[in-house]
């Protein structure tokens, strides 16, 4: 029931999408193109506009299914009856934000390290943020990055299905899902770019190429 | 059942209280000296360090029953189990807010101005913070003082209790109880004050002289 399909993972930032109304559109170009879930993370907003943005992100996807998941926000989640959560270490803890959220949202958690790893409990989490793969600038107090072999020994002990983030592209996407990845979770490699549609399609084909052990032109 | 004592209203900040203990300390020292209310106000702080302290501010408070309210995050307000929220013209709504903390907590609502008083639902919000009154350094984000005359209009409209705010001191409570202020909220006439409970006892004698018509040695 509280499955996603991790595979094109688009997190949302307000400054490269350039504020309310392109994130809005940058979520139905994503979102049409192959995008597989959206996350609204705007760290600096207030919750009136952050809850009216999910409401129109929600809206604005809607003819494609892809589920909203509302970074951080427990109550703003619940208020725009947002598909899910994602919280980090520093936030609400996963027992309470799933006391808040209820039984059906789907719950993500940020893990960087082993010992991140080892507190997770995979009945009350549903997925993780594995990363950062590699260094962000998109995330001002991100972990050091673990590096592709951080990632692999996080990944070979997953207790539930992982997604990569930090400074991932289209490039090394297919070496993420061969080390264990279930999707890649994007910022820059959509949110900005000249042409949303084809970026996000960029990640699509390369994610299906590695499904598939096959080479892939990006 | 939602009504509290608005009268001698703490208002917390991190800074002025010195950081997570202090803001503890704080708590206690002025709920013994008659502190009728607590709100926890951290507006920098992740959720993980705001449910931490609410938790710790309640256990501290315990022993006078001095109700405890969270500043803007619904969801710090339910993990912490605290008595109330209070939001923000830019927070979750009053209806989004009152679907997350549930029928019985209290929750407060800043107001600035008549168009902001003309939209007070009083079945959904239970008391008001009516200001700033005066100019005030300690909240960044502030609408314009209404002075002393807007006070008066504003509180001869209301339309449940209020509480007055911004850069209120022993001086000026009388005065501002006089014009139909239910209590005041400060937050640096007792945050970073060199005697914490001397500071709250002046409010509370200022508070008692106002209602009894008489005078007051501050």
């Amino acid at each position: 029931m509280r499955h996603v399909d991790l595979s094109v993972y688009l997190v949302l930032d307000p400054g490269l999408c350039g504020g309310f109304d392109g994130m809005v559109e940058t979520s139905r170009a994503a979102a049409q193109a192959g995008a597989t879930v959206i996350q609204l993370r705007a760290p600096t907003w207030k919750k009136r506009a952050l809850v009216e943005c999910a409401r129109a992100i929600k809206q604005a996807v809607a003819p494609w299914n892809v589920p909203l998941i509302v970074n951080d926000h427990a109550d703003v989640c619940v208020a725009a009856d947002a598909h899910g959560l994602h919280v980090g270490q520093n936030d609400l803890t996963p027992q309470d934000a799933r006391a808040i959220i209820g039984p059906d949202r789907v719950l993500g958690l940020s893990v960087s390290n082993e010992s991140h790893l080892n507190a997770v409990d995979a009945r009350i989490v549903d997925h993780l943020g594995i990363g950062p793969v590699f260094a962000t600038t998109t995330k001002l107090d991100a972990d050091p990055a673990v590096g592709l072999d951080g990632f692999a020994r996080l990944a070979a002990r997953k207790p539930c299905p992982i997604v990569a983030i930090g400074s991932v592209t289209a490039q090394c996407a297919p070496d993420l899902i061969r080390l264990g990845a279930d999707g890649v979770a994007v910022v820059s490699a959509i949110c900005g770019q000249p042409n949303v549609a084809e970026a996000t399609q960029r990640l699509v084909r390369a994610l299906r190429a590695a499904r598939e052990g096959g080479t892939v032109a990006l």
